[in-house]
């Protein structure tokens, strides 16, 4: 199969068990430097995706296919990215896949627009808004290196002002002030369409639920998932010792077509609810 | 737009504010009965999705579009289901998207079957395997009624004996013994393709790792998502009383080509490494 | 030794494997009544802790002396408990223990206050504050219970309007406005002494916290203890599934005299010190 | 009050905000050295504890008398520590208190000794075991640091060979081989006495549970305490980005008397009975 075998200029992941990975573009007369020596970059072109090449000191670097949990992880940053598991959560609530027309709000690094690009193709498209250019440029690479521009339309405009589009499936929100593009959200929703919405602060999650709820979401929940890693060995298996304990809070709601007249129902009455799972 | 209309046969999600969700199919006819009063069905025909409705008893429904998570948690159940957040990662971390070929063992409810059918879509494919065949005729209806049964092949044979299929980019593992199928899946994937297995068990973790570890499997890192939901009210907010505290490990790994030349590596170099986030 | 014999009047743990327990008071004449028949408590006396003895149904019971955490999870209740794992951090952070004076409000159940004056008898005490009448009789009860009445005194002002007590060595609060109290906790304390605020939502540990900061107190931290239990049976061993998601957080300070002269450290700082452990 | 006064010789935490926290011993003529400047040790004599002094750069130093959680944390280190957060789940567990006779092994860096003997003075006595001379030593300069080696016994046996104590109220076991020390430890009890095992794996817990269940220990679970810490910033509040995400696990067991007839109950009812809180 052609695919699986490595080009010049294809993007790889070189593994050094265990877990250290590095992404690198394959380029003829380059070499890759690390601290356990260089691998010429030439040597990997005509071999296959999974192949093992031995560095300059003698150390077995594995050639892989970026995934893109990899592509996210990578991506050149010039401010905090979404992690992948925040991403897959915010994709899966959102309920975004093949086709679908999404609006995000900030571009930031371009890591979850590149996780949104990914789901959308091959007829979807991701509307994404970024106010300053510097970051715009550095998600326009990352997602060029990623293979997934063309599902994707990087806009500059101020989202707190309005979103341009219309009838789109889904509104994804990653910035300072979420509550301020929550009724320009509604506008452009599908009526029945999801919005998500990241923070890392509890403020923001309140204003969040408060524009929402004020704006005719329905279905409003909070969520954060709190991932540990596992070292696994037969005989000493335990979690890990040191784990990131936050990166933020996921809101998540439904659009209604207003009005809606709703029941008072006290807070409390949450309480009565199945948890969320 | 025509497909915001609801239509006779539509499932659509009747919304019961806060957070009460129930689906059903809309036919002629029929009534849908709820502690809070019935709905009768005729009446959504032609209304818009997003549109509230009166039950005999003036609750207020809204008519919702279902979401991936909807027909995940509202799966016709005859074993555990995978909650969304764990498809999610599953997902994530498979690193599948339109156009894969993805192998998922067992189909059970056919909950994380809808997941990865609704992402491989239009042009992948779910070849999943089942043993029980009222497994796999509960999770075809589910598939059915999702509209994503064109993206999966329905198999009956047993995994542990071999798989079938070739070159595929993922293999998922949600079954009691993963280690035994962890060989055929080695051969099933592109070198480099990705596989993720499910378990609820540490025991299940640690023989699928010695597994993933015999069978040149790298990158092999397990993880959980403990999810905690918040009750969002400005002066009251705090984490769920109740939460669910487990589901399960999710394993993962990618496939290198044979032979790896390892390096003797102790467990404990592991704590040096980034932590996975 | 004599105090291994179950005597009449003592309270006595009957435990039915696995984990259900329940407390009594050995009573002459008396029967308990479970769902797996029924155990006569004239029976018990005379015999040692730790016998098992047959219900009329032949389940097997084991008489156990209770623990503090029995005595907690075993409180007569009128409102809610402080779980055995929040007062074991209350009185780490507290800093208490044989000969300590503290002042506790609200007094609630009692529960806390048994486990504060568990831990300073013989003869340290424990000065606790309730408003409502039937909450201080039912402690009354509790306290009488488990025999540490005498290491606690039970007081009716309204702490909002002032503590009485000087030089204690710690103010435990357990109530829904711990900000009110601050200022009265500044002046009962001794310099160097610690405050220790247990409240279920995060608006209550931000007041919290700012009152605390406006009256001199320094190293305010604010934690959570996430409890959650495993199954353990060789090849299944796993987290249980449901678990308690939240009771509350736990913010303890230190009493330093005025004035202090503080430097002005960005809340971002925080990040660059030690994590708490 | 003469004690709080501090006075030559005494134990003292200067407390740099925010967080910074270092133990001294005040000594005539010596100064203490920081990134932000020396305190001269001479000019804290007589001050009140909760004093505030100025380092010879100008940064503000509280003087505070060491909390039992500070002479944990700050303990003489030649291996791993039990944290405070695991100390008071092993107290509360464990039930000692005011007069309790208590065996722990191993000693290790003896700060869970340390909180051991702080609960159990006046009259209580901790025996504790250790086969390293030089961590003994090491464990006796921090016990006598924290003015606690009253209350505690160093003894250099093998534990797993044998426990000469007799009747004693609990046993503590922080060490590789809990399983091994149970049948010893079964025998030093008291009926109806407690059992708490500290472990960093999975498998210790496992082989531990198995030992008190063959042991006539009932009453067995394992629970682990995943502490978060908070950022509070009106406006900021969030859980804290890096925490610890294990240090180990806690089982704790009641000693029954032979013989038990226990009961055949599968471990999945386990699931029938409340979650442990």
């Amino acid at each position: 199969m052609i695919d699986s075998i490595i080009a010049e200029g294809d993007i790889v992941i070189l593994s050094l068990e265990p877990r250290r990975t590095y992404m690198v573009k394959v380029e003829a007369g380059k070499t890759f430097h690390t601290h356990k020596g260089y691998v010429k970059l030439d040597e990997l072109v005509g071999k296959d995706f999974g192949s093992t090449f031995q560095s300059s000191l003698g150390a077995m670097f594995t050639a892989l296919r970026p995934t893109l949990s990899d592509y996210i992880m990578k991506s050149s940053r010039n401010t905090q990215i979404t992690y992948p598991k925040d991403a897959a959560l915010i994709v899966m609530f959102s309920s975004i896949g093949p086709g679908s027309r999404v609006v995000e709000s900030g571009t930031g690094t371009g890591a979850l627009t590149t996780a949104l690009a990914h789901y959308v193709k091959p007829n979807g498209k991701v509307y994404t808004y970024e106010l300053r250019e510097e970051f715009q440029k550095n998600a326009e690479k990352n997602l060029k290196r990623s293979n997934l521009l063309d599902f994707v339309e990087l806009k500059s405009g101020d989202v707190t002002m309005g979103i341009e589009e219309r009838e789109v499936d889904a509104v994804v929100l990653d910035l300072a002030t979420p509550w301020l593009v929550i009724p320009h959200a509604y506008e452009a929703l599908k009526p029945s369409g999801t919005l998500v919405s990241f923070s890392p602060t509890i403020d923001q999650v309140v204003k969040a639920t408060e524009a929402l709820r004020e704006n005719d979401f329905i279905l409003i929940d909070t969520i954060e998932c709190i991932m540990r890693a596992m070292q696994v060995e037969r005989g000493k298996t335990r979690p890990q010792t040191l784990m990131t304990g936050h990166t933020g809070y996921i809101t998540y709601a439904r659009k209604a077509l207003k009005p809606i007249k709703k029941e008072k129902e006290a807070a409390s009455a949450k309480e009565d609810v199945p948890p969320i799972v």
